[in-house]
């Protein structure tokens, strides 16, 4: 038959990233592409005592359950987020399938189409995704070293009245930049100021690297909470446990909240409570603060070692800075390069990344960059990836 | 802050059976309300032992997975369905979040704001809930025992020029209906001549009471299927195995299921694959067919029963029909009596029920309508709740 799709079709572009995955599933290719946690760190047995636990309760664990999300893990969560300065009760939280739904969720109910959202330039790729989906305009407000550029913010609310900015101020994706302080506090009083929603993103915070004195207030922690806030915070286990369980949340003003788990009703009733109870034994049971630490300590050797390979390579006119946390180097690479012909070179040599082109949200997008990912591949994976890509680069950069 | 949620947010109104099942958590509340499923049936053992081969496999297991869903449990459910006359590939399908999420889904990437959808009347409050939320237009088609009333369907083909129809042809969720062969294929030819799509939603297909011999082959069946078919077919492993792994599928035309994964890349990036992983290995490892029939038998018997006190109770002027499958009776009641004020009574004397208004996609709705479960309850709890119910039906009606 005559298929006659929604005018929406044409938003949902298939993501690099995700095509790219599709690709990397072949075992030669060596791939600093996808935002993978190491799974060789995957609390696997504590998760299978956890899964036991959650079934010897009863068959009542198999039934269908609140559309918010189980109570007693939202419960955990609460007190975990409290530790971290945050005061919400579990009517302030909506479990979601990762954090991506949360995001799909809060743009469902806040944006009509032609609403503008700010992002950071550049930013990630799969929201962009979502916001093109529900026809927002989106503006990219300059970002340096230490977060958004306030003046241009200012600027920009002005001009563009924006309903709502998106942002990853801790370890962002693709940077792995922080914001500092001053920027935090900023960003929150020109919006408070302007009605302007804070969509704060944040799945690696937990994620730090470097002096441990130094730290990272969520944007949420620094505004009243939750009540009122006109930031809404969203995090997941995906990094800090295991993707497979799906199980994000987000956090708000409890009529945002409501009106998001309404949204969640028609988009899929609920998420799988199987796996939020399975992550709620662990929380009761498991050492996940100790868990966490480890993983953090293994992610920041890989990132040295990544750093020092780079160091090694000497390229010619490539610019990066270490991450300060997270998963990801970032590249600039000499203007003439456009790192999406690269790619297929890369491809053939048995490498892959992530073209920086799909993190813009706009036309001034620079073709020159790339994201590496260096939590996935062990030592001999990251050295035997980096000589390949080595290989990649000697074709277009002159040394 | 002043919030300004977007256009769409009126049209999530919290579905009535979700709230009462917030309601029904109060354990004196004996509910023939959700659709729930009985929980002393869950294979709890075989999902136990299937989730422990899921962890032997290794730690790849809780890694990111495809948007798509697990390659082998789409293998599995083809060889399933080609036992039920389909012949699908596993790039004809995609797994989602329970079938709700294939009806979000797909109205995400099929339907416009204003767009016609014909429905039965009455039919599933959730899909209704959904259409509304993208801003169809809903008309009912007149429906009877036998499904679709096929002259006011071509009617209303002419007259609206929907671009979809949304249909439950076998044990209808509210009614219990099985459409006849004819009318199925009255509908697939009616829609094939003025390229309207069929979303077939199939949960009950698997439930069905009396004569073995009697079967009701799905309408994608009976199209060419998959390629270029104009039915889209949604299941669920939520009536058959169990709820809280949120585990559906949806099988279509693949260029339909590419643009849905598309839309289901942004929504979620993919579900719980560690909830597909377990079934694939229950599907292999246990005798998912026999534990279908155990469940089969056991609901048309609690059906039965149901049915005896029904006709026991003798309510003047009630009218209803003994299901051909699924999970509910439907009863309609003297055209003075309004359920939802009912309910309240109800629930103060302890039973709840779903008034059928919530069923209806348009204001020429029936007030007098209730739906009743008769799966979750065993038998001394449907005795106890009919005692209760004819306690409430005595303020209203006149014996």
């Amino acid at each position: 038959m005559n298929y006659q799709f929604s005018a929406r079709l044409g938003t949902f572009s298939s993501s690099a990233v995700r095509e790219i995955l599709k690709l990397t599933q072949r075992k030669s290719i060596i791939s600093f592409a996808g935002g993978l946690p190491a799974e060789e760190h995957f609390p696997v047995a504590a998760i299978g005592e956890a899964f036991q636990r959650v079934l010897a309760a009863g068959n009542k664990a198999l039934q269908y359950g609140l559309t918010e999300g189980y109570l007693p893990l939202r419960e955990s969560i609460c007190g975990w987020m409290a530790r971290k300065g945050v005061t919400v009760t579990p009517d302030d939280m909506l479990l979601t399938t990762g954090s991506q739904q949360a995001i799909d969720l809060l743009t469902r109910i806040y944006i009509d189409p032609g609403d503008v959202i700010l992002v950071e330039r550049p930013t990630y790729l799969s929201a962009l995704q979502v916001f093109r989906s529900y026809g927002a305009t989106l503006i990219s407000v300059d970002t340096d070293n230490d977060g958004m550029d306030l003046d241009d913010l200012a600027a920009k609310l002005k001009q563009y009245r924006p309903k709502m900015i998106y942002v990853i101020p801790t370890f962002s994706n693709p940077t792995g930049k922080a914001w500092s302080l001053e920027r935090r506090k900023g960003v929150l009083k020109l919006c408070r100021e302007s009605d302007t929603l804070i969509l704060e993103d944040d799945p690696y915070g937990e994620l730090k690297f470097g002096d441990a004195s130094v730290t990272y207030p969520s944007i949420f922690s620094l505004d009243e909470h939750p009540n009122g806030s006109c930031v809404v915070y969203t995090s997941t286990f995906s990094k800090t446990v295991a993707p497979a369980l799906r199980t994000g949340w987000v956090m708000a003003d409890p009529e945002i909240i409501r009106h998001m788990a309404r949204a969640k009703q028609a988009a899929d009733l609920h998420s799988s409570s199987l796996d939020q109870q399975t992550l709620y034994q662990l929380m009761e049971h498991f050492d996940l603060d100790g868990h966490i630490e480890f993983v953090r300590k293994e992610y920041e050797s890989r990132m040295r070692q990544m750093a020092d390979l780079l160091r090694e390579q000497q390229w010619p006119g490539v610019v990066w800075n270490e991450p300060k946390g997270g998963m990801f180097f970032w590249l600039e690479l000499p203007e003439s390069v456009d790192t999406a012909d690269l790619l297929k070179t890369a491809v053939d040599l048995g490498v892959a990344f992530v073209p920086g082109i799909s993190f813009f949200a706009d036309e001034d997008a620079k073709k020159n960059t790339m994201r590496l990912n260096f939590t996935h591949n062990d030592l001999e994976g990251t050295v035997n990836g980096m000589k390949r890509l080595n290989q990649a680069m000697e074709s277009v950069l002159v040394k």
